[in-house]
């Protein structure tokens, strides 16, 4: 009878061709099934209420029958996963990976021999999808023109996005309702140029919507390989969002072989927003690292000839001239324009503060041959990544670097010329070896060349991994600044450590810069792939002070700038002001050089997207702990417990907060800083002002301190 | 008085707007002056008659005022050139390099601040004649769009042709007046695949062309670099030629940078065919060699692994799947064909007939993975070039070919993937390093990616001499097929010793083949730019020996194949075929042993393009002389004087020839070999069969030698 019954029940799943999911707290429910004209379609429940709505899924090939319809189940497999694992860096110790999974093999009517397996994972905190080509008698290389993932939403929701663009992420967060988006206004323009906006009702992912409830939903990818980064475009009427992949130059989206997979879509649910940051979703969906031996990678804070240059003190370029060439310019015979920022003797300066204040790395740009003309040209032989201007020894900062325990950080603008870089990436990293840099900072400023290409295309996506498996192979760390926006590869590839692919801090140097509320959206959204090398800590808020007349500014007060050490995850954190701005302000600067950027363990104890974000983080192995507290154009007060200290234990808190009277605008320099014992049971008073912040940090107070410091 | 006249004549020539320049022994003349348009024109004749009519000059730019018309010439400078230099290696020991130059100096009324410099080179046997682009005020990046030189014929001529197409030149020479090209019909299909023939009445070069009179007049490009390759477009009624520049993928020709200056434009006349083959123009205009070291550069025989798979008894796949990937397949898994030629054993047996016979190179196709799906998928990760299959042992063979003073000459094919091979580059050319491998074939069969690129556009141009350098930076010769066909940079790349960039001997085995006479015209257009790589030496002429019914022959007698080492220069020359088919023929075998691939001097005696050629060669630094005589699908008889020899000596002449009976269709094996004593009084006659051939060596005779053999 049980039998029978099975066999009822099973062929009945079949004609009913639906399958259920739960996540292993059951609070997700993923339904998969086949509508009418047999084309898979998957809805997701949080809590039994439907957060994505009956949605297509789909792949177009060119020249091929294509994965869309007339599908038949060949069979479901479901398993249980659930491990711990340890990254090597991060924002925790531990993570913990625990997901029901679905699998669904799928073959078509009108195509024999091929297969389509579509795997769903389902987390506490969400669902990853992806679609697996396996190698079959019908399918070996195909071209895919489309692909017709649909997230289908249940209202109007809203929406932090930016336009979706082929080539750059560099914009402002614009808060709006889904039908009110509009990519081709005037006030989403970018400073930087080369913009590719697709469409009017298209935006990029990570994208953070909340509804009316409020759910915070996050629709993101993960494991971005071998195929083009996925946008979003918006059909207003019907509130749903398809995936639209970025093309390549011919139109074709994406040149496989089976087998393969594609990226996994994610979708990250919460009622809290506070655990959407929590979410280990996509990292644990990566794979694992394979690295035999990581102990080359570190964690690191790096000061840098850097923001001289975008305040405009200084310049990347050693002369004026506007046309050079390489092998073909004697570089000894240009005229010093004598704001040549990287030169060895200003090197030797940062050196000597990164030794004295304990920053192990030193960037250095505009090092080598070439900013005279790289910027608007598509020039293709733009630099060569060896050759220094006469004014920067390498061989000489090298030893004055080894002798201060100080590293140098290599920069390698490609000006998106790519072609060129990846020609001459071996010997720049064989370079670098030779001279002692274990790290460097990659940009793409420009149009790409292979021309026609796009920053976000397959090509461009794989190239960035390639530089991540070639700067590993030579045991560098890399930093890659206008690449695809990541999407948790720092797993498998430890040695990446951070990404720009987002508008950051030096935005506030030469444009209309970054509004008040930039912060608190960009972990909501920017950071869900992997962590930003935002460039902090601006004391010196306002530039005129630099350059008489300047009117730009950093959007935020001081002591917000210490916060986002905290707030705004990367384990490569830049010190990113004038080493004399520092010197001017040592107290405050103190908070910099105690915050660590390896955790042992993190709480995100409030937040908003848009509004404010305090987060709390202990130090790898030790017992500090760090909070940081930033909030948007508006102040705010919020009283935080501190149980997330060790009970049982004294620390003295150092609390670097807004001052009284202080606002990014009227008197962003305004900070005052406290000393207090505090307990796990201490509730704080935070006073944020507008845009404002706290960052304190906790060190078990000693017995001596205990007794002299008062208590909170 | 005189000083008035002077500036009359002055103020004259520039109201002209007209210029003359002779060539030094003035038999060619040049007129360059300014149409009612000014633009630019240019005249050419040769001993008075004109070649050139008056023929338009001009570059068009994208969104930048072109350089096309209302020019005034800003100043004229004539110059004389008279110089000897030594090749590395080549034809002759010395070349002259004598011209007269007139550079013309160019601005527009539209545009100030800019100059277009016209420079001409004439030669006694023709004319070269570039654009320059100095860098000025308002000229700095501009892109190309098109080139506006044509060649105005005085008549309708007829013409060797091939179609002009941006991705092969692999086609059957087809002989017509100009006005009756079509290279869209269908006989000029060529059986590689990947076609891009722009235009019913597109052709490329080098072009030759023989008048009514009959006067020679071949138009080809010298050092084509940073521009793409020039291809012609006939005006069938104007009997004009016109340049037509490859395309990129967005459709623009060249991306520059002033300063720069364009290929050479190349017209070489004479009234005498043998001085077209003659003529060291295109190397004249060539840049000098600027390698400090060039020891390790060396013409060379070659035989191979090679043949056997364009026949079809062995494949250069291990394994018969057709679906792998590198780094995931398991190659040690895959199931092995039982035809993989390129094994350890094979391997071993070609190093052995290497070693015995005296040839230094011993090419191995097929050695490393990927094999199995290589061709037809436009595949980008198709080639590591690193890892063998399991069945050749890298490390043994390198220690045999070693104790055997044998070299393994590497095999790169791209499979057109050369953004791949870029990456791949550096650690590929390590690892021919420490397996002793001193130069390497390259192949790009296939579809280029970057996609939308052709292998005649500027990216490909740059590529291919991007690998010349490259290869030299680790002492790497180096032999590209499916190349760009080259321009003279061997000259400055002497590392580069050959290429294909033609339809080889290799189509014979596998496709309609070549046709009796297309070694009668190669020489006349694809080699006026440098080598090739032909792999003549084909003894087993029928190839059902291999494979019963197997339809395909080399279309030429064996003795012609012999005389191909003489006619068809490279420093670089394969005995192509099994060793085996020269072991059954070691008399014939004798000849390719004994020539030579380097020479001191170099004697056209006869040639008439598409009929036949005789040449004679002197060895490098020796006394022997070899000549090659060979005829189209016509048996022919000739007399030739043996004047070229030392006179007063005994020479052991020995005459490989064509069976009196010998036809390349009926009996294509049949052969004779006489010996005789020659003086350089002698006259020899010889006696041609149908695609036959006559190869012949002259080593000067002892006296035992001189008494013992009869004389001619």
């Amino acid at each position: 009878m049980r039998l029978l019954f099975l066999m009822f029940w099973f062929m009945l799943q079949l004609f009913i061709n639906a399958q259920t999911l739960f996540s292993p707290n059951k609070n997700l429910k993923l339904i998969f099934e086949l509508n009418k004209d047999k084309e898979p379609i998957y809805t997701l429940l949080f809590k039994d209420e439907t957060v994505i709505k009956k949605s297509k899924l789909g792949i177009l090939l060119k020249e091929l029958p294509s994965f869309d319809n007339d599908f038949i189940i060949e069979r479901y497999e479901s398993t249980e996963f659930d491990e711990v694992w340890k990254p090597v860096w991060g924002e925790v110790k531990e993570i913990r990976n625990n997901y029901s999974e679905l699998k669904v093999t799928l073959k078509q009517n009108k195509v024999k021999g091929r297969n389509l397996i579509l795997t769903f994972r389902l987390f506490d905190d969400g669902l990853g999808f992806r679609y697996e080509f396996p190698s079959s008698r019908n399918l070996h290389y195909f071209v895919v023109t489309d692909e017709l993932t649909e997230f289908n939403l249940t209202e109007d929701h809203s929406a932090f996005w930016i336009p979706g663009d082929y080539d750059s992420q560099e914009y402002k967060y614009t808060l709006s309702k889904l039908s009110e988006v509009d990519a081709l206004k005037g006030n989403n323009a970018n400073e930087i140029g080369v913009k590719s906006i697709f469409d009017k009702y298209g935006v990029q992912t990570p994208l953070m919507l909340k509804t009316s409830k409020p759910l915070y939903i996050n629709i993101h990818e993960a494991v971005l390989v071998n195929y083009p980064a996925m946008h979003l475009l918006i059909d207003a009427e019907e509130n749903k969002l398809s995936a639209h992949l970025v093309p390549d130059v011919l139109g074709s989206k994406a040149y496989l072989q089976a087998p393969e997979k594609t990226p996994w879509r994610t979708i990250i649910v919460s009622d809290k927003a506070e655990e959407i940051l929590m979410s280990k979703l996509i990292l644990n969906l990566n794979e694992p690292c394979t690295f035999e031996d990581v102990s080359w990678i570190y964690p690191q804070k790096y000061i840098g000839i850097w923001w001289e240059m975008h305040v405009g003190t200084g310049s990347w370029n050693y002369s004026d001239t506007n046309n050079v060439k390489l092998n073909q310019t004697d570089w000894s015979k240009l005229k010093p324009n004598g704001r040549h920022a990287a030169n060895t003797k200003r090197t030797k300066e940062y050196i000597d503060f990164a030794a004295k204040h304990g920053f192990k790395g030193v960037l250095v740009e505009g090092w080598n041959v070439g900013w005279e003309d790289w910027f608007g040209n598509w020039k293709e032989e733009v630099f060569d990544f060896v050759t220094p201007y006469p004014d920067f020894n390498l061989g000489e900062l090298s030893e004055y670097a080894k002798a201060k325990n100080v590293k140098l950080i290599m920069h390698h603008e490609t000006s998106a010329s790519v072609a060129n870089y990846e020609r001459r990436m071996d010997e720049a990293y064989r370079l670098m070896n030779k001279f002692g840099y274990d790290a460097v900072k990659t940009g793409y400023v420009g149009r790409i060349i292979p021309r026609g290409e796009h920053h976000d295309g397959q090509s461009m996506v794989n190239h960035f991994i390639h530089t991540a498996k070639t700067t590993a192979k030579y045991k560098i760390m890399l930093n890659a600044h206008e690449s695809v926006r990541p999407t948790g590869l720092h797993r498998t590839y430890p040695n990446w450590l951070a990404n720009e692919a987002a508008r950051g801090n030096e935005f506030n140097a030469w444009s209309s810069g970054n509004l008040p509320e930039h912060e608190t959206i960009l972990p909501f959204t920017r950071l869900m792939g992997g962590p930003m090398d935002y460039t902090p800590g601006i004391f010196q808020i306002k530039l005129d002070y630099f350059i008489p007349g300047k009117k730009e500014q950093v959007k935020t007060t001081l002591t917000k700038q210490l916060a986002l050490y905290v707030t705004m995850y990367s384990p490569l954190q830049m010190a990113a002001d004038y080493p004399e701005s520092y010197e001017r302000f040592p107290d405050a600067f103190q908070f910099i050089k105690d915050v660590d950027v390896d955790w042992d363990d993190t709480r995100i104890l409030k937040a908003e997207p848009g509004d404010y974000i305090i987060t709390a983080r202990k130090s790898k192995n030790s017992d500090n702990w760090f909070l940081g507290a930033i909030t948007d154009e508006q102040k705010r007060e919020f009283t935080i417990s501190l149980n997330f200290l060790d009970s049982g234990k004294n620390y003295k808190a150092r609390i670097y907060s807004d001052a009284d009277n202080a606002h990014w605008e009227i008197n962003p320099m305004g900070y005052k800083i406290g000393e207090f014992i505090v307990t796990s049971e201490t509730s704080l008073k935070l006073k944020l002002a507008e845009s404002g912040g706290t960052a304190i940090s906790f060190f078990p107070a000693t017995s001596e301190e205990s007794s002299q410091i008062k208590k909170y």
